[in-house]
C-alpha cells in the first residue's frame, strides 16, 4: 500500500521521540492503520548539528517551505512551537490541502479558532492532543468519552514545572527562590520561568481544555491568572496544617451557561485525587452532570510521552484519510460563550491575616465577612512570635468574588489589619 | 434530518440513566452529530410493571424480536445482561444490519470474538465502552489514545463491590463476613456476592482490556483468578504496617510477545496511585513503554456512569452512521497469542508464615529461597501471643511463578511451618 508521507516541523525533544515511534513501531503502525507512514521531510534550524538519531541529510531542509509546498506530503507535523510562524506554516499547509498534527498549545490556544475554521473550510483535519497534559488523551477523552455528558467543572494540572516547585516545596519545607534554582539546574524550569510560573502555559491549556469541555470558543482572555511565584513556605505551612496542599490548579466551571476559567494556586484537600499528584505528572479532574468525579493522569511533557499523543493523533489522521473522511470528525463548538460575572463565581477561601493582638480585633474582622454575606467555615487565631501581631486564618464557605473584592477592600482599610498576607482559592 | 431510530433492551438502572440522557440531552446529541437520536423500543420483563422515569406504553415490548426484527430500528443498545440469550439478540441483531452499543462485561468477555467477526462481516459497530469500568472512557484510550506505543502492563481495580469492601476492612480493621453483610445491606454487593467476591467479574474485565491493550484475543481461561473472600483483617493490618494497602488488582502484562493476566488481592504500595483509589470508584493504571505511567479513575457503575458511556457510544454510531463508515473504524486484535509460563511471570511476593519459636528456624526458611533462587527484600520476625509459635513475614524481589511454588510445597513439608498463613503478589 502507498506510504503515507509526513512532513516533520521540528526536530527537537518531540519531533526526536515522533521519528523513533514512527520508526520503532512502524509494523504496529501498519497493522492499525493499513498503511506504512513515513517521515519523509523535516524541518530543522541547522541541518549540520549534530543528532542522536541517525537521520537521512536528504530528508532535513532549513526552509519549512520546501515541505508546506512539496505535493507528496499529505500531513504535516508540527512540533516546533512559537506562535506566528507556526501559524504561517499551518495556514500555507491547509490551504494545500494537507492534515495537520500539532503540539503547539500556544497556537491553538491563541489561534487554535482560525486555524480550525481553515481546516473545515479545506476538509483537513487539524489534531492537538499532545498540546494539552502530554502523554494524558485527554482530548479525546472530553470530545468523545464525554460526548453524552455535560461537563461542569473541570480542574487541571497542567504544567509540570510548577507542580515540581510546589511538591519540592511542601515536601521538603523549601523556599519557592531555591526551589526555582534547583529546578532550573535540573532542566525542569527554563532560564527565563515566566511563562510556567506565572501561570500562563497553563491558562493556554485552561484554553484549551474550556473550549472542548465546554463545547465554547474561550480565548486566552477570558482566563484569569495568577501564579505561583507568590507562594512562601509560610502559606505551604498553614495548608498542610489545615489538612491542605497548595496546587497550581487551572479550574474550568460553568453553571446553566455562564462560564468562568481560571489558574491560580490553590488550598487542595489533602483527600482529594489531585492532592497527590506530585513532581512533574500532570492530571485533569473532570466532573460531568451524569458521570460525576473522573481524573486523568500521567506525564505532561518529555520526548517519549508527548510524542505517543502525537503518534496517536497522526494514527487517527491515517486512518481517516484512508476511510476518506479527513475534516468530517472535527470538534466544532456550538454554544455562545457567557462568561460568569463576579458575583457569579463563587469559592471557598483561605485568607492569611496580620491583625493587632488586641481585644476585640477577631469581632471586628468577622464582622466584615457577615457584612458583605460571606459565611465563614472555620476560623483560627493564634499569637505570632512577632509581637504585637497575631496571624488570623479564615477559611469561608462558598463566597462570590465581588463579595470576597468588598471584605478585602474593607480590611485594607481598617487599621487593626496590619497586613493581608495571603489569599487562596480553596477545593475538595 | 432523519431521527436515528434505537432500540433499548433493558430498562433497568442503565436502561433507564440512557432514556434520561437521550432525553435530557437531545439538544446537545444533535448539535454533535446532526441527527435526533429516539428511543423507538424499549425490551422489558414486564410492560405492566411501575417505573421512575415515564415512557409511552407503545414503545414497551416483552417480545426482542419485536426490537430486532423491525426494519426502522437503526441502534441496538443492549442493557439486559446475562450471557447466552444476549448473544442470540446480538447475532440476530447484526445479522439484520443493525449496530450495537453494549454494557455487557460478561456477553464481551466469552464471545466477544464471535461478535465482533459477525459485525465485521455485516459492516457493522459494536461499541462495548460501558462494559468496562462504568464512566471511564478507557476502552477508546487505549485503542485510540495510546495506539501509537506499546502496553506493557495494565493494572486495575474493576470491581466496585469489592474495592468498597477492602476500603472498608481497611479503614475500620473490620472482618471481611461483616463488611459483606453491610456492602449487601447497602445494595453494593449481591445477595450471591460470588462473581465480585471471587474474582469472576473482575476477570472478564480484564479478558477484555488484554485484549484491547495487547492487541490479542484473550479468553477468559487465560485469566488467573483468585478472590478477596480470603483476606483477613490482619493481613491488611500487617500490610498496612509495612507501607501497602490491599486491593484486588487485574493485572495484564507483556513482555516481548507473552502475555499473562491474573485478578488476586495484591499488596499495592502506599506512595502508588492505585492505593489511594477508595470505595466504589475504580480505577485503571496503563503502562506504555513510550508515555510511561499513566491512570484513569472514575465510577465503576452506577445508572449515570454507565449510562454515560453507553450514550457516548451510540453518538460514535450516529456519528459513523452519518460519515457511511460503521464497522470500518473497529478495532481489530492482530497479534498472535502467547502466554507466559510459570517461568516467565515474575512478581514481588508478600508471604506471612506461622513457624515453631525455635532457633535455627530463620534460618531454614530463607535457606529454602536461596535453593529456589528466590531473593529476598525484606524479613520480618516476631514472637507471637500464640506461644510457642512465631509469625515471619517475607517480602521477596521479583521471583518468578514456578519458583514461587516449589518454596511454597518445601515449607508445607516442614515440621517447623506450621502454617503458610496468607500470599500476595506485591506491587509499586
Amino acid at each position: 500500500m502507498k506510504p503515507i508521507k509526513v512532513g516533520l516541523l521540528g526536530l527537537g525533544t518531540v519531533g526526536t521521540g515522533v521519528v523513533r515511534i514512527v520508526e520503532g513501531h512502524q509494523q504496529d503502525l501498519v497493522s492499525q492503520t493499513g498503511s506504512p507512514i513515513e517521515i519523509a521531510q523535516i524541518l530543522v534550524q541547522d541541518k549540520s548539528k549534530a543528532r542522536s538519531i541517525s537521520v537521512s541529510p536528504d530528508k532535513l531542509t532549513e526552509n519549512p517551505w520546501d515541505i508546506i509546498e512539496n505535493p507528496d506530503i499529505d500531513v504535516i507535523v508540527e512540533v516546533m512551537g512559537g506562535i506566528e510562524l507556526a501559524k504561517q506554516y499551518m495556514l500555507g499547509a491547509l490551504e494545500r490541502g494537507k492534515h495537520i498534527v500539532t503540539a503547539n498549545k500556544d497556537l491553538m490556544a491563541v489561534h487554535g479558532a482560525e486555524i480550525l475554521a481553515k481546516a473545515a473550510e479545506k476538509g483537513c483535519d487539524v489534531l492537538y492532543e499532545a498540546s494539552v497534559a502530554g502523554g494524558i488523551p485527554i482530548i479525546r477523552t472530553l470530545v468523545e468519552g464525554f460526548s453524552s455528558d455535560r461537563i461542569t467543572k473541570i480542574m487541571g494540572i497542567v504544567n509540570g514545572t510548577t507542580n515540581y516547585i510546589l511538591t519540592k516545596m511542601s515536601q521538603e519545607g523549601a523556599a519557592y527562590a531555591d526551589v526555582l534554582k534547583e529546578a532550573q539546574q535540573l532542566g525542569y524550569a527554563e532560564s527565563d520561568p515566566t511563562s510556567d510560573v506565572e501561570g500562563f502555559d497553563a491558562a493556554r491549556k485552561m484554553t484549551i481544555l474550556g473550549t472542548l469541555g465546554f463545547r465554547v470558543n474561550v480565548a486566552l482572555d477570558d482566563v484569569e491568572v495568577k501564579g505561583i511565584s507568590g507562594v512562601t513556605k509560610e502559606d505551604i505551612a498553614y495548608g498542610k496544617r489545615l489538612g491542605y496542599e497548595v496546587k497550581l490548579l487551572g479550574i474550568a466551571e460553568r453553571q446553566d451557561d455562564s462560564i468562568s476559567i481560571s489558574v491560580q494556586p490553590t488550598m487542595v484537600k489533602q483527600s482529594h485525587p489531585l492532592a497527590s499528584v506530585n513532581g512533574v505528572f500532570n492530571a485533569v479532574y473532570v466532573y460531568g452532570e451524569a458521570v460525576g468525579e473522573t481524573m486523568f493522569y500521567g506525564p505532561g511533557a518529555g520526548e517519549m510521552p508527548t510524542a505517543t499523543s502525537v503518534v496517536a493523533d497522526l494514527v487517527a489522521v491515517v486512518r481517516n484519510l484512508n476511510l476518506g473522511i479527513n475534516g468530517r470528525r472535527a470538534f466544532v463548538p456550538y454554544k455562545e460563550k457567557k462568561l460568569k460575572t463576579d458575583e457569579q463565581i463563587a469559592s471557598k477561601n483561605f485568607i492569611l491575616l496580620h491583625v493587632a493582638d488586641k481585644a476585640g480585633v477577631l469581632a471586628q474582622i468577622t464582622q466584615v465577612f457577615a457584612a458583605h454575606e460571606v459565611s465563614l467555615e472555620s476560623v483560627l487565631q493564634h499569637p505570632n512570635a512577632m509581637n504585637p501581631l497575631a496571624e488570623i486564618i479564615i477559611i469561608t464557605h462558598d463566597a462570590n468574588k465581588a463579595s470576597m473584592k468588598k471584605v478585602l477592600q474593607q480590611f485594607e482599610s481598617m487599621d487593626v489589619v496590619h497586613a493581608i498576607k495571603s489569599i487562596y482559592r480553596v477545593e475538595g
